[in-house]
């Protein structure tokens, strides 16, 4: 409907970043979980052909007749990560899902966006925030991070005290993440994948190997941990990470 | 009662080292506030005299009649935390905490500890999970953290891509602090108190004050943040820490 002259414009809706945690759906906080069932509408990132895993920890809170928005990545596997296509395909594809997102708000329908672990800790939803706070009422609900999941899985008191804690992608060159291990009293390396034997050599130069400890699907009914000494082979899936304890001066 | 020869030892109960996230209530999880109202035992460290903050944050969810168990911490606040008698006091200290939560899991009864933030991230359970989870069955549910509760309220996003995250105590040297700022891309500064002049100087140094958010009693009421460039004071609580964002390189 047209406006007409002097007439009120509709409040927009609110915008939520929802942390949905690293995969057990127990691990959703009772916030996000108001928040996912008052939304009118719950959107998520996906791969293409791929169901969300953002949707699979939070359906249990939809409500009946809640819209569903999948942002759906566009396919890059082929293209490397530095190069000029990539960047603008993605920018893109953020720039479009964030105008799916504004049309919801400025129509006054509030919005969910489910992101995996902690919407502002290497989440994807940033990507909107970055574009939507500026222009709408926004609430973030942290959730609980992979490396706090998989720590607490794995029963491994991680810092304390005085200890420094250095979060490092698995991405980094092997002399960069040896450099920095050394520095450090605990890490977390994320983004495993292929990068895992360059990471495996970083921790050996760095003495740091033994005490390390490897989580796959944290929290998850699948996961597990065990320690990365013991782990023969070099396969990581994406939902994977190292956690290297601090914690050397005990009381 | 005592153990006839040959007689079935009762089983005992499970340890739960229960994050409370950083303040507001609604960030427990779902599965901290079930090992909440489930256990037989409720227990939390306090400084002697002040009301326990983890007690208030999960308070809503405790059963009449459960056990309470409040360990309170011996006042040492005269004397240096590198000081041997403050570290034997200390290790005394959380020796006969863990006799005493002991005790009932021997008992066969189930014990929840209250943990601010994430337990096993530079939290008291970890002393306790340190000495008791060898010895009982131990499940740790994890919180959200401090810094995630924080950077939240902020509407800050932190750390995106190939950033490097490192958490620092506000107790380094202004030199190691100054270092380390300039090797990072995100930080997060824990335990300013006192520390925050010095702090305040080594982000000065390392070019990175512009952009530095500081947060007070993130989550709760009478919490809030601002830019610290815009802070004239140097007065800072216990419960309060600074956020230096990362993500330099947004697509
Ligand atoms: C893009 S980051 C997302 C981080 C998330 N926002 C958080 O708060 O933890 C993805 C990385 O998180 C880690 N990850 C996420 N879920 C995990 C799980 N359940 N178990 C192990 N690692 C996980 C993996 O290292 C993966 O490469
Ligand atoms: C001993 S550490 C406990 C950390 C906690 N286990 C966690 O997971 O975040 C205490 C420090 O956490 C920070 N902190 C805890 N709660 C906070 C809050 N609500 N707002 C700001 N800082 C907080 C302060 O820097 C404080 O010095």
């Amino acid at each position: 409907m047209p406006q007409r002259a002097g007439e009120v414009r509709a409040v927009s809706g609110t915008l939520f970043g929802v942390g949905t945690g690293p995969g057990d759906p127990e691990l959703l906080t009772l916030k996000a979980v108001r928040a996912i069932a008052g939304a009118d509408v719950v959107a998520y990132f996906a791969k293409r052909g791929n169901p969300s895993n953002a949707r699979a920890i939070a359906a249990g809170h939809f409500r009946p007749g809640q819209i569903e928005e999948a942002l759906d990545y566009p396919v890059t596997t082929e293209i490397d990560r530095r190069h000029g296509d990539y960047k603008s395909q993605i920018a893109a594809f953020y720039a479009e899902a964030a105008e799916r997102i504004a049309a919801h708000l400025e129509a006054g329908r509030s919005v969910a966006v489910l992101s995996e672990g902690d919407p502002l800790f290497y989440g994807s939803y940033m990507h909107l925030h970055l574009r939507l706070a500026p222009r709408f009422p926004t609430e973030v609900i942290p959730g609980i991070t992979a490396m706090s999941g998989c720590w607490s899985a794995a029963g491994l008191p991680l810092v304390q005290g005085d200890d420094i804690l250095t979060i490092l992608p698995g991405t980094l060159a092997r002399e960069d993440l040896t450099q920095r291990l050394c520095a450090t009293d605990g890490a977390v390396i994320m983004k495993l994948g292929r990068n895992l034997p360059k990471v495996r050599a970083a921790l050996a130069d760095a003495g740091r190997l033994e005490g390390t400890v490897y989580v796959e699907r944290g929290t998850t009914a699948g996961g597990f941990s065990m320690p990365l000494a013991d782990k023969t082979d070099d396969t990581a899936p994406y939902f994977s990470l190292l956690l290297v304890p601090g914690w050397s001066t005990r009381p």
